[in-house]
């Protein structure tokens, strides 16, 4: 099979628009010209939007995992403490990253399984400079509770650090509303911008909490990041065809309107976990409160009884659509579908309906329609 | 004007053919999946043969700044001395790098002149870890003498970490018989990728030297990058249609073959050099002894008495040909044709009969078509 011919369903990266595509086919430009610092201020601009902030905001050519260093790299020491939440492998990484500049004060849930707010101010309380929290994490499907954690965050006078890689562009997120100091999201997500970049909203705050701080990491210095962003450039050389592809991307984003974006990765969400509901397919997150929700831009089932989740990869593969399988001890557990970036009522159809298919031909169900038929409902509106 | 038309000759981003820029338009693929693998295989292969090493090589989402972190930030710990040699932007940058990871021991010579091999051998007595090496300058187009640096580094039991950013691909670089233990590179000049990427290959004894050292940077963290090498993926995200526009220019320069293109390299900086001394126009490099040359892929010349390199530069913009100015201190008093990539003789000698327009018109020169001449004849062999 031609895999260019594969529908991706994956939590990222995700299809790219063919006008996207063709912007990156541009010839090259000086990256210290002014063509190029037109395409940076009007991609800032566009972000500002996407991220609900006034604060600064930077584009790195690097991905995702590069900006989550920048975040804490830059603005955490040796002898400081973090709280870092984990329910899942983003929020692990992050614990990770952290624990090579500072000491980690780690929350470690079961992954999938949602946060006590009171065990998390219970960490705050034992004096934290910031926290991290991954908004939507990505690897068990669950949305956490970024809103309230930005509160706790506010009231011990921690920086909060927010992965909203899989969130920013798509979801409901209002860095300066929720107190986020700094936010990073990555291109190939809900944007649907070709895979490479990351966008970082940096606070004052955060700023000031670099100012005594030696030793920065280089490429990912967000000082240098912003004395350069003055002048409408990056420190080092940019991914320039990312660039045309990120512009074009967010122009999409902007024609759409994010009320509507949001609007329908919350509804293209809905209908992947309606047509699960429907099969008798369980959700993997395990939410314990009211402030966690299942994920609007990736939904993660367990595999049913005596079926990897890999294998429903491996046949939904097979028949032109690129799902997921679990990450790390999840491999095998769990299969998850994206619903993010571009993402139209029909890819979700399609993919339910092989889905469908697969799971009659290893005798899961016994007849086809009743995901298709519970999908379609929730995406009607959308139509 | 159309920037779409100019013609970049800077020493990087280069103009990318036109079949690189196609296969940047491909759809989206898994990353983690065997297209991806394939294409990973297929590009470190070709790498192998451009540096001219068993080692392994390792292909970064970020530009070569990031590689030179990366060599740096991973073997070399607080308490290292490194010699840093500088003679020009990127030698300043090495030493800047460094200086966040370990302790400096730096030969600052004045940018553009040569280094005395005698004054290296002394810093590397006085005890060194590791020594960084600019191996073409392209701030000051000089090209240092990296085998003379790999023999000493190897006698003084020294890493030798060579930056060949604008070498390696179009210029004479091996890698295994200097003893470079990480040598780095950026896809955007002599190969004539997109820029965003950059290549990085690593020695056994390089390894040995990150074994016992903590808190490696993340995002560069070169253990992360050989674990996942075995599997022909990269740790984080890769920037995949810079990955396409890789492996394209990657199989040009197979097709090319090495040698024609090492020779190409040659004879197009030779011409500028033949074009420039024809019209009376200086170098800016000091060469102070015979192991230092010119560089083989950009050209530093002195701006003519009364005129600003930075006019010149403008000039040239106007007239579609995109040239580069002097950087830091140098600004005004040097310019700078690149002539890397998939330059053709054609291209040089359009450059060069633009810059006679210029310089006649400056009332530099009186008539036109002496350094075109002598470009001509360099070029010849070529054609």
């Amino acid at each position: 099979m031609d895999l260019e011919d594969t529908l991706l369903m994956m939590p990222g990266p995700v299809p790219v628009a063919p006008r996207v595509l063709r912007a990156m086919s541009k010839p090259m430009i000086n990256h210290r010209g002014a063509e190029f610092a037109a395409m940076y201020d009007d991609c800032c601009e566009i972000l500002a939007d996407v991220f609900k902030t006034k604060n600064d905001i930077f584009i790195i050519s690097g991905s995702g995992t590069a900006a989550m260093e920048a975040a804490v790299g830059c603005t955490i020491g040796k002898e400081d403490d973090v709280v870092t939440l984990e329910n899942g492998k983003f929020g692990e990484r992050f614990k990770d990253i952290t624990a090579r500049y500072g000491k980690v004060n780690p929350l470690e849930n079961e992954w999938g399984h949602s946060f006590d707010l009171d065990e998390v101010e219970k960490k705050l309380e034992e004096g934290a400079k910031a926290i991290t929290l991954v908004h939507n994490e990505t690897s068990v499907g669950i949305q956490n509770p970024a809103k309230e954690i930005g509160r706790l965050a506010k009231e011990h006078d921690a920086l909060f650090i927010m992965d909203g890689v899989t969130t920013i562009g798509g979801d409901d997120v209002r860095t300066d509303n929720w107190g986020v100091d700094i936010a990073v999201v990555g291109s190939q997500k809900c944007m649907a911008a070709p895979p490479g970049l990351s966008m970082i909203s940096v606070s004052n705050r955060a700023f000031e909490a670099m100012e005594d701080k030696e030793n920065l990491p280089y490429y990912l210095d967000l000082k240098a990041y912003r004395k350069s962003g003055g002048k409408s450039q990056t420190p080092y050389t940019p991914a320039v065809p990312l660039f045309f592809g990120l512009q074009e991307a967010l122009h999409i984003v902007k024609e759409e309107g994010m009320d509507s974006r949001i609007d329908r990765h919350a509804k293209c969400a809905e209908a992947v976990r309606a047509a699960a509901d429907a099969m008798e397919i369980d959700m993997f997150p395990q939410l314990n409160d009211r402030y966690s929700n299942y994920s609007n831009t990736v939904t993660a089932m367990k595999a049913p009884e005596g079926i990897s989740g890999n294998d429903i990869k491996k046949d939904m593969l097979k028949r032109g659509i690129t799902i997921a399988g679990g990450q790390s001890h999840l491999s095998g557990k769990i299969f998850r579908i994206g619903s993010m970036g571009n993402v139209q009522p029909k890819d979700i159809l399609l993919t339910i309906q092989e889905l469908e298919i697969v799971l009659k031909k290893r005798e899961f169900i016994s007849e086809l329609g009743t995901g298709v038929e519970a999908a379609s409902e929730v995406l009607d509106s959308l139509l």
